[in-house]
């Protein structure tokens, strides 16, 4: 690292599609991606630490930052706003870190306008049927909740053809190899490699 | 497989790149890859099987094939004519492989004139020193054949951006898994996996 920029991915998909796992398989296999830190408005909850569960700010600071164009992308959610600050992930780019933004449709948009370079990577389930029993099988939520959720996945698939890649997550494992591949491809990529290799004792 | 097309690949890379090495890794590494048999006017060699090797064709059925458009792409080396025939790519990819073409640098352009959905990956060694290195270190070659590899290799390095990826072989381990990560990701492209997913029970 160090003599090459990293990629900037955007990953997004439906509650219940297995992000969290399948971020933490990707994870397992690969040292050099970072999380993006969020910026929000919202009061820190106990445990919470600023710089690195969040940014917290004041609505002030939030709004002077917007009003910057210091956001990659941001939104308002129940009266608290949330964003991704572009300068840490920038400084982490410069660095070599991969960086991984976890984030819904709207602000996945958003970065894609803002930042051509970003690879993004929308991650379904088989199908609807089955984020159903997976939404079910957590027992945990009201069916309100879990029917609201699957109107929204519902709304949100023909997003997918937005993005440059789509993983099924059909299997965590699999998934977790086919994020890892696609970081591991975006950063052979010409255009990536070319500086790379014309760079002082590399040069051929 | 068999729902979902697979990917065209193009290899080129320099004598001495490793090359051979790096495909025999992939391979060992992945099941859905097939290479491209070429077709040629020269006489088989011993041992030689028509349709494995090669496919065997006379001059007259060589140029009728030209005449048809039906190689994606076509040289004469050293008067005999060499080609990959269009029809037996298509059908493999049509029944879910990805197909190999190890193919020089004229013929990878050709290719990808005609095919731009075709994946191109540049193999090349860390740099001109460890490539003359290698070359020297085989103590096969006479130094006249040595320095036309060099010169050859130095004119084809600027044609590397034309590629989609580059994988630099300092390690044939690491290029292998790098030629599979790339195979993996293209076959995770939305445009693939959009067909792949609206399709029948697999529906979302």
């Amino acid at each position: 690292m160090g003599d090459k920029r990293g990629v900037l991915i955007v990953l997004s998909g439906p509650s219940g599609a297995g992000k969290s796992t399948v971020i933490a398989g990707m994870m397992k296999r690969r040292g050099d991606v970072r999380f993006s830190v969020s910026a929000t408005t919202r009061p820190a909850r106990p445990g919470e630490t600023d710089g690195k569960d969040y940014f917290f700010l004041t609505r002030e600071a939030f709004d002077e930052l917007v009003a910057r164009d210091a956001f990659l992308e941001h939104a308002e959610y129940v009266g608290n706003c949330y964003g991704t600050p572009a300068q840490p992930v920038e400084e982490s780019l410069a660095a070599g870190w991969n960086v991984l933004l976890d984030i819904e449709v709207q602000g996945a948009a958003q970065v894609m306008a803002k930042r051509p370079d970003a690879v993004s990577v929308f991650l379904c389930p088989p199908s609807l049927a089955e984020l159903e029993r997976r939404l079910r099988g957590r027992g945990t939520d009201p069916e309100e909740k879990i029917l609201g959720r699957l109107a929204r996945a519902r709304r949100e698939y023909p997003l997918a053809k937005n993005y440059t890649y789509i993983v099924v997550n059909d299997d965590a494992d699999k998934a977790a190899a086919e994020l890892d591949a696609i970081i591991t491809a975006e950063l052979c990529r010409s255009e990536k490699r070319l500086a790379f290799i014309e760079k002082g004792d590399r040069s051929i």
